[in-house]
């Protein structure tokens, strides 16, 4: 009898290929459709993957999942990677391969299969996430399997191949770059992108408009936090309030894309060894960073921030490199959740022409006010403790100069 | 005989009023006034020393130390505090102490003193740097001193002093916060500013145009950059030049300001345990500081870049807290140093509006391009190694699964 | 009417004359006792206290929660200071001063007192711990009270105060150097000591036998953890069970003590900004130590245990400096209890003079175990895999390489 | 033609046969035999390779750089892989590679091979090494080769082929475990000891006496420093003086084996993912580790050594990993040179039974002096000081606790 595989299945030239070449190795192939936000229309993806001879097909929507329990939590950690990238598509797959596995497992299927390739950061993503999830799964990864890749060399072989098996493909032109597009980004490599000179033209973003094409006028929004998690966000122009998780960063991302927020263009470093240039969009994500943000200066401790923000870095690596379900991740993020208590507050910012403009914040849980406030009537700052602090501080400074200018130890 | 006192003299209210106290207190009082920048008639700062009673009067012009010893060292560390603050003033204050030291010890004084108030940053900054540089020398901070204290106990305790005494003060109307300016930046903090929610009136702001203001036009740039520090600034739509450090720098201010680049509105943590709010405007070191960070990404090794990211925070958090002269800080810095060597290349920026856009990068020591040449021709990149590769990574994190689920360990 | 204050109180010279004096200053003093191990005759203090004037005395044996919330959550987290010293003293600090401020909340009295110096730590760590506690309470620290200081210019003048006040205290030789009792440890300081050269004579040591003094054969011991937390001990010589916290941890420091473990002299940084010798004999706290580590080796997930290992040296900074209470140590220790989770086991160790030998160790939850079985069925390690893995760590020293090569780059 | 490799040749059964399966897939082998201290006849080795066909042999004495450009680098650095492991193996790995990498450039060899395994850590070593010193070279691993590992499934069959061969390999009984020896350490392994709950026979043991058997009575040291290297061991009960690094070391190692100073037995973590136990004899390697740590102790400035605390592990684990020859140990190094700068004195040990004793220290750049003297004069350390120090650390303690408090965060 067939063993059975559950195919992460998109719709694209590749995982159709991938979902027919899984049948003539023998395998029943369970094709799985994950709705993280992208564009598609989710019944014809279903027909196309029946068509090309997928015996079940799973189609889910993960969206609200994935506001709620990966972008949320890695806002609220401050997660950018290298200084820049916001992670969009590093976040959803540790949710697609967890989703995978769970119907594997429904499915007795001892198969999961993926279409990324071999050099990129989401085979990681997936595999790791797979075997985190389930040990003894078994990954099918063609573009690392010797039989496909000997089959199948480039686009050419793939097309060849999807006309001679009538594997219903949406016949469009290459495009110059890869994207991958879900509701936290879109992201765009290779192809022309790879010439790290080479700017994108105007005419390859989707989501934002670009700085000169955006209103000539701010708009302005509240963003509300409760334990750095972001609970409504107010239009304060036209009084538009959302509140419901996927709502509300949809929301952001329309607004934010009207207004040219999230671009970024950068030389990245993947966990496979290589430089890539990746260029992103991230409105609502990017909204929401900086908002966070400025609320953290005044509703976190100093010492709490700045141990937090030594271990961010780290946090954006482990969702980079595909450590989303991990115990070192475990680690962190119990650290992180103590740092995010009473995070709480209104920023009042300004989208306008690409900048995040920060207009005002308030805090109930403000350190910022306590410290002028209740403790000055107790004598809680007095100007002369400065002078014993700046002295202890200054004594061991002294003393390594004297050793320095000491004639023994030059 | 009168004991000397090396006084760190502004020529503003406070430092006016001190000098006279000094004297008061029987000290030779020698005023010292750094230029670093700020917009200042130094001539007649000279002037106005001498008519309060100063014995002698040291104007330096430091500005070009400023930039090359100070700037582009932290630029080249990515300093920036709490994520934002470029760190403007903090930077300015070990380069006057150390004059002021200088000095102190030129002219066998045994006490140097400042006017820097009890509950802000400066005065530490100054204090540590005293006694980093001079370990037996003498402070005289008279906003930490009781019998200072006692008497003026505001600012108009100072204005009557100031008067009885004709201590030439421009009469200015006091401003309702207080600013700090250098090449580097331009800071507001305090008064109608300490309301975290009441956002500044745009006639506040002196250093940048609003982006609102900016030109509709992108200004395109060039920047060169050699071991991490700016070798050239090339306006690519005039063609105009800028190498030498002073200039370069003042270019870039000029051209950022115009373009609104660089405000920032943060609320931040003092050394002395107070959060503060700050309004800063660092245009030309904004702009460097994304080129290079972008530079880095094609021209430095993924690990010494995270390394080096994982120690920015402290760096940062050195010079704000006034620890530029300390054994720490060349600890720091000798790696750094290491780091920054051949991050060479150009970086094409445009300015627009407040955005610092990033239109492409080229590195002769780019480890992107080697990256995609030499090394496959010698099969560099076999994607079928990255099977071996997640493999041994996902090793122990199926270990770890299985131990949870053993009936044993729950 | 008298306002009240509660003092840390332990029957010396020091807080003897402190008691008295705080009278004479118009307090009424309560005066509080903790146990936390020391070799006391309690109810003899408490007759001295009052005997001196205390208007009331608090005795509270706070040693099971001295193991319990204070010593085991430290070996847990491997708290080690500067690599040798376990912390004895400055764990018993923070629980010393919660309790003496629950009395001081209890008794509506609006001051605490301590005889700590100010040279010390010990001082840090209680008004730290005061204020972070209870923000609004006053502090009396008569060692830097300038009135005090004044009047109480070396030990004969607190020997003659005590004369003239009949303040009942032992009459014993001035010690050649100071000490700290408690259950965990044994500290000495200062005196003789202050010469770093000088080696202390063998009968200072009162907790431990030297090597050579230490029985010729070893004991043999068996360690069972949970979770981190030492759950059993038994002498495999003599059957001797002990498992509840106090006697397990009293039981190892005779055993410990009797084989000379947990001895050891250093040079330490305090907190302000002073160098200090310390010598101290740890013997419990040491064995548990080092059976734990080597427990982790087997339970604990490799980066799981690297990130710990990371922010070990600064969970024992915030101990040894103070923080104990703090928002900061809430966040390490969130992480740390992550950590902790299912390091379960059982090690067996040696005690033979002076060294602790690790014989032995196995866990219910241990990786290494399952490494080896489970998947190797499943082909969990395939050698040819680490080809690609060294692969792909070789990609980016190999550009590198190729860049420093480079002529254009040299 | 055939092309050459170059083979690290160690003269056991392994790398023997591998000498001669080279031959037989055609190549032309030149073997290299690297002395790094280990007790070998290099001559009987060099005739030996000869006789199994290699076309020629390098025979290198590597000990002196081995101690000088290795073992005190790594001891200078504090580098401890998890907190116990002074790295013997992983040090002589870099060293072999770089010298084997040397030789097949001279002798145009394209090629290099080692006999490791591909589940251990010196196949990283070596290979991480190769490519980072010359990333065009090809590198043969058999024991990761298809073809050789389905011909040697075991022992066995490489003993049958060394008889079919008549490759002169010694006519050893197996060891119940496998070893690795070099001037650092003796290192053991697998077998028996995959068990991590057996205890080593005391049998086994050849650098170290048992603390049992080890002398009576304490051996004194005293250990001189310049920078963080040794310069001179005495022992000052017989006067004996080393000074050359090697025989500095050799000695060190003597002394420290007699008197059973430097057992460590472990669980570790591998870089490829699989926990391993460990046993280990660094008698010299410890001795220097422990004195020198207690030189710090009072000549490093304590954030410079906090600092460097918190790096040290990343520095061993990058030696453990096999990254000696990495852009991010540069940068570690550049750091950790700086920090080694006038770390100069003079450090006395007993060893006694397995115990390194510190009977104290003294030190021209002592921190410690300085504090007490210089500084003292002229007011250094003021009691009262501590006061405002305390306060001001306190604020924020105060402020968060407030806030905890207040209901509106409750």
């Amino acid at each position: 009898m067939a063993e059975r595989v559950v195919l992460a299945y998109s719709g694209g030239l590749d995982t159709s290929c991938i979902l027919k070449w899984l049948q003539e190795q023998g395998y029943e192939v369970i094709a799985f459709i994950a709705d993280v936000g992208q564009r598609d229309d989710f019944e014809e993806l279903r027909r196309r993957a029946l068509a090309t001879g997928a015996v079940k097909v799973h189609v889910q929507d993960l969206r609200e999942e994935f506001v709620t329990d990966f972008i949320y939590p890695a806002i609220a950690g401050n997660a950018v990677y290298e200084n820049r990238y916001l992670l969009g598509t590093s976040l959803a797959r540790p949710l697609i391969a967890r989703r995978q596995v769970e119907i594997a497992l429904d499915e007795r299927a001892p198969y999961v299969a993926h279409g990324a390739t071999g050099k990129g950061n989401d085979q990681v993503r997936f595999e790791l996430a797979y075997w985190a999830l389930a040990p003894q799964i078994k990954v099918i990864a063609p573009w690392k399997t010797r039989t496909f890749l000997d089959r199948f060399q480039g686009r050419s072989d793939l097309i060849r191949f999807a006309a001679e098996h009538k594997i219903p493909v949406t016949a469009t032109a290459e495009k110059p770059y890869s994207t991958d597009e879900n509701l936290m980004h879109k992201s765009y490599e290779s192809g022309v992108l790879e010439d790290p000179l080479h700017a994108p033209d105007e005419g390859m973003f989707t989501e934002t408009r670009s700085p000169q094409a955006a209103p000539d006028r701010p708009l302005r929004l509240a963003l509300l936090f409760k334990d750095a998690i972001p609970m409504r966000v107010e239009n304060l122009d036209d009084g538009t309030v959302k509140e419901r998780p996927l709502e509300l960063f949809e929301y952001l991302n329309v607004v934010g894309g009207e207004h040219a927020i999230g671009r970024v263009d950068m030389v990245e470093n993947r966990f496979v060894g290589i430089k890539s240039r990746g260029v992103y969009e991230t409105p609502g994500g990017t909204i929401l960073h900086r908002a966070l943000r400025d609320l953290e200066g005044i509703a976190m401790d100093r010492e709490v921030l700045h141990l937090r923000d030594s271990l961010a870095p780290r946090f954006a690596e482990l969702i980079y490199n595909g450590f989303w379900w991990s115990p070192e991740m475990d680690f962190l993020r119990a650290a992180f959740a103590q740092a995010q208590r009473i995070i709480d507050g209104r920023v009042l910012v300004d989208l306008y022409k690409g900048n995040v403009i920060i207009r005002g914040r308030e805090s109930p849980s403000s350190l910022y006010d306590k410290q002028l406030s209740s403790m000055d009537v107790e004598g809680g700052y007095n100007q002369i403790d400065a002078a014993g602090f700046i002295k202890l501080n200054a004594l061991r400074l002294r003393a390594h100069k004297l050793i320095l200018r000491d004639p023994r130890t030059r």
